[in-house]
């Protein structure tokens, strides 16, 4: 059974949805980094995307492509933190009802923000419980369309207008990329971005980037069959603690990624302590990886054209003081 | 005498230069932030300019404007630190040999920056010792071009193309806003931004932004004259710290601005926490004051729309992790 894939007209038409709603974020370098690198890095910032993180473009374009009734009735979502926030914003903007579904050690401003924008928010204990199950019953039960993390075309179509920018920026400015690297959780924003920027870009080198210990990517597209982590640990890295690829995400990725970089908890740090000092970007942890595997040399900047996506920049004042504190 | 003041063309020519060098930063606004002001705020994110503040474009537009042999024998200016960067990266970008004058005690990150750029940087200490004298006399021994911090059409007009990138922005989305605050220390950026903002928004109120201590352009619009602090203390606003209105800067702002807001060091670090929180940026402490003034309400937000100007982003990353676990 060939699954229908998300083409690049469907990100063009979300790009069309997210107009006047979602922030263009432009493409910022750092010509001193850029000197250190030995070639040009090009950040696109997500964290300054609405909410802090590149999320709200999938869940506005999903709920945006419900039915007025669906809309009326609600939805539901569950996520760590970016997604909640997101599906929180556009839900309120589009003027459905929402219930987010998260683990009770979510970042606590992840779930501050949440409730903020108005969503219901339900938690759960993050090892024992599976928050699909809970999600589904509580659509089940209250008839609320689901707008899931990121196994889902809509989804996939508007996190992809992250990739549709970086393309359209890039050729305004005359910039041919030699490689794209994107944070990867479940794998929506990588997945929707590669076939934006693979339609503009075709030798482009395209890589997703994880967290050691939650590289389920990396390893999936290493064996070419969606590998899931069983003994994953705790991460500092709480955006992209996806145990294994979607099913959808990962047919795209197989078929249009290089291959995936995976970072260390270090390395993800002195990305975010670079995204202050060159780019006076907050960068939480899990938004930093993509930048770490071009700082850290995993996808290299040397004598090449880079672009990072930095995908969110959620991360608690204190928490962020002492990382930034600690970094070498 | 009536001296010139850049107009309305200057500053277009100026983003003409600009164009392809500098970055167009995009209005950032957070509707949780709205909702607790009870109005819109909207953020005009200059601490992502390149060279991490506005200081960049005038000292861009400056060089850009010496003749061919000017710019080959060399440009020299003083700064307590982002004009520095600014100049030196200009100064880079267009083939010109730099020399700036710093205080021994200016941000660390400050000085090496412009080091980075490949500036001469000549370090003083900050009591008794004129700046300004010794960057004369280093101009008149090496044949240099001055570079002046604010007092200048050609660096007023490179300033001038924030608010003209704010009237525009504003224009395509359909904003008029009801108030702009910008930060001020000699008054290069509030001049030439009120030029482009009054063409675009006659009836807007224009407020510059100073910390306490430092108000001397909020004492010279009330006095109508430009007033000299003499008992001026120490600040952590480094970047703002000019005892006095420049001439020709303050010749224009007492025609446009509305008034000069004032504010607490404690409220431009709580406003530096809420540019993180909010708005995933790295704001300056000076760079702050501006948002300081609308959060505080010295700019009040309720029931308007008000866009603040955060104008850089050049802070340790120890002081402001300190700062950060301080705020309220």
């Amino acid at each position: 059974m060939a699954a229908s894939k998300p083409t690049i007209d469907d990100i063009e038409a979300a790009a069309g949805r997210l107009a006047g709603h979602a922030v263009v974020t432009p493409l910022l370098e750092s010509p001193l980094l850029n000197e250190t690198l030995g070639g040009r890095l090009l950040v696109k910032p997500e964290c300054l995307q609405l909410t802090g993180s590149f999320k709200f473009r999938g869940a506005f374009n999903k709920i945006r492509r419900l039915s007025d009734g669906q809309r009326a009735r609600g939805v539901v979502a569950y996520s760590s933190g970016n997604h909640a926030q997101g599906v929180a914003a556009a839900a309120r903007m589009t003027g459905a009802p929402a219930v987010v579904v998260m683990p009770e050690d979510a970042p606590r401003i992840k779930i501050e923000n949440t409730r903020s924008w108005g969503a219901e928010v339900v938690t759960y204990p993050r090892r024992g419980a599976d928050r699909e199950t809970i999600a589904a019953e509580i659509a089940a039960e209250r008839g609320l369309s689901p707008v899931p993390p990121y196994d889902d075309d809509d989804i996939i179509a508007g996190q992809g207008t992250v990739g549709l920018e970086i393309a359209a920026e890039c050729g305004d400015r005359g910039v041919t990329p030699d490689a794209v690297a994107i944070c990867c959780g479940g794998g929506g924003l990588s997945s929707g971005s590669a076939i934006a920027l693979r339609a503009a870009f075709p030798d482009c080198d395209l890589h997703t980037a994880e967290p050691e210990g939650w590289d389920d990517t990396a390893r999936s597209l290493e064996t070419g069959e969606r590998v899931r982590i069983d003994d994953a640990r705790p991460s500092i890295c709480d955006a992209l603690l996806a145990p294994t690829p979607g099913a959808r995400t990962f047919a795209i990725n197989r078929e249009l990624m290089t291959s995936g970089a995976v970072v260390t908890e270090r390395q993800a740090i002195d990305a975010m302590a670079a995204a202050h000092r060159f780019f006076k970007l907050v960068a939480e942890p899990g938004g930093a990886v993509a930048l770490a595997s071009a700082l850290a040399g995993e996808v290299p900047v040397a004598g090449r054209t880079v672009v990072a996506v930095v995908s969110g920049g959620n991360v608690d004042a204190a928490l962020y003081a002492e990382l930034l504190a600690g970094a070498s």
